[in-house]
């Protein structure tokens, strides 16, 4: 059921068969360098999302360059996390239903682990499980910040699940969730930082009606890759949740910057590797990466360092391709790297990075919690 | 890598964990006898697609049921299915590059096995891996009749690379792909059918053209599951491709039958079963399955049995749902049926199907292909 990696250490990359998930060592290291710098001086910590990655030898190399920890979406990824050595994990989502919750305070057993709640029934399903697990599990409330998506109203809602979680006996109360995820992709920067600024100030109104309570957020964790600068400039949230900075992808090179241009500070680092299968006519050519290959949620990918060809159309196993240059030369067998649309369910699609420096395979990274959605 | 199943064999239905894969068995069943039902008396093969299911346990369920083997994209497939005990396996595809064309070929010795063409490097490329493995493979030429995606065009196109296989040492010239996939979906029955009329007077000019040659056909292949009535009652076609019928998806059954109603004559038995995690407003819940979860390519997925409940927006990990009818009870914990918009990307994210029967659980089928896209 796992599958056979595309590559060997040490190959060229051109030898890598394809598809394949391609990981450019420098730009990736470059990228977590950068974003650590980028908070190092705002009293902020970085807990990146692992939902991103899903694979436990990234979370270590943020960790390495200051992370506290990672954000996980579900327990099957928090278990994959743990158990690949990562010691403090924020399930960064609620979880429904005795399996998992019960998975998930026996975790919580095994390294730091907290979980986030809109939902008082869940509040009190969590608390029972932790205490016949014999944990203290720390607990966030979600707070509907504009996403529209989960998380309990600003103020008065979250004040109600606060004083629960407070009296609760296997749960300490341990802050509040503010993401803004609707904000991520909002291209204009002007409208994206309003986002966020509206965010926050829902936000620091729910921090200060509880500490009039005696109820004090020890966390308040938000942010991703395309506002992540506006969260930690804001003085409300202490915790940045980024994760797709370590890659980026097509959507989020879309984003346009203070200046009015695309791209952004961080570098795309995450590839498909793809083979030309077919060149019927002069204008088309077929490619071995389609829906199996690659996610297209977000758009279509685009061919790397190829402004001339374009990637119009993904069925199961294809990816058609239109050439605007008729002098581009692509036969059978040419193999070229896409940017995803959208980085983390393409990466869900794989078991393997094949992680490449220059040309060289240097690593292959297994992808753990690849298809961890219990 | 592998994950755990959500289920155990013997539980009842609302007991297994979400999101999981499930296929209800009556209706897979009836849909496995009533395409081998409508195929029995028209002299046509029946070689079903196993990239919908990837799971070599179905593939001879099939053959079980008349089926004279499978179609797979990938050699992986083809190797998933041939070590799953299955004879007989036509790649419908361009394999391309030396590792996947020296795997073929092995494998070509341990099972019937052949290959589609586009391509004269290709052909060459192929005939000399075969004859260094002591194997004469047999090779269909695709021809492009309508898709407009991979394959050479009728006729004297195909005639020439006709010639060149039937000249080739390692290879056997074995007939036509001739796969109209872009008439699957489209939903008027007349121009459905007119598309297929269309590429069936393409492909059989060119048998003629190439039986004026010495170059007989012996397999002409095509069609799914939106259009085999066509391919089989054409005189043409003389294997049919069909893979999606087991299933079912949201798109297919949005086809219009010849009375200009939709549904057609196969039923849904694959869904994702999720649960809401999330109930923030009357109108509004959230589900715990996502992009990771079903693929939404071909739209969103429908919630089974429930009309006024719209899946209106997926992310990673959350499936949006409005509410349209105020009366509906939707509570946290609550366990429900998607419809996948599309079946064959949805399954690729899975490891296991949970089958059951009623309300029990009957078996779990490991997906052996899942991810099989080298």
């Amino acid at each position: 059921m796992s599958t056979r990696p595309a590559a060997e250490v040490g190959m060229p990359l051109d030898a890598v068969d394809t598809p394949a998930l391609l990981l450019d060592l420098d730009a990736f290291e470059r990228n977590i360098a950068r974003l650590a710098g980028a908070v190092a001086d705002t009293g902020v910590r970085l807990r990146p999302h692992a939902k991103s990655h899903k694979c436990p030898v990234i979370a270590l190399r943020q960790m390495a360059s200051g992370a506290v920890g990672v954000c996980c979406q579900k327990v099957s990824e928090a278990e994959a996390m743990v158990y690949g050595g990562v010691p403090d994990v924020l399930v960064s989502n609620q979880i429904v239903g005795a399996p998992k919750i019960a998975r998930l305070v026996a975790l919580a057993k095994q390294a730091r682990v907290a979980v986030c709640v809109d939902d008082a029934a869940n509040v009190a399903a969590l608390s029972e499980a932790a205490s016949a697990f014999g944990v203290r599990l720390p607990v966030l409330i979600e707070v509907n910040v504009g996403a529209e998506r989960c998380g309990v109203e600003p103020g008065e809602p979250a004040l109600a699940l606060a004083k629960q979680i407070a009296a609760s006996p296997g749960l300490r109360f341990g802050g509040l969730q503010a993401y803004q995820g609707a904000a991520q992709h909002i291209r204009d920067y002007t409208k994206r930082k309003g986002a966020i600024d509206a965010a926050g100030e829902k936000t620091r109104r729910t921090v200060e009606m509880l500490g009039h309570h005696g109820l004090a957020c020890d966390v308040v964790s938000g942010a991703g890759t395309g506002t992540y600068r506006f969260e930690s400039a804001s003085g409300i949230w202490n915790e940045l949740q980024a994760g797709s900075y370590i890659f980026m992808d097509a959507d989020y090179l879309q984003n346009l910057g203070p200046d009015g241009k695309p791209g952004g500070e961080f570098e795309q680092s995450l590839f498909v590797y793809a083979t030309v299968m077919s060149r019927p006519t002069k204008d088309r050519a077929v490619l071995d990466a389609g829906l199996k290959a690659l996610s297209v949620d977000s758009g279509m990918p685009r061919v790397a360092g190829m402004q001339d060809v374009e990637y119009i159309r993904a069925s199961d196993e294809h990816g058609k391709l239109t050439l605007h240059d008729p002098g581009r030369v692509l036969s059978v067998g040419s193999k070229l790297r896409l940017i995803p649309g959208h980085c983390d369910p393409t990466v869900n699609l794989y078991d393997w990075y094949v992680c490449y420096r220059g040309n060289r395979v240097e690593a292959l990274w297994p992808i753990t919690a690849r298809g961890a959605i219990l």
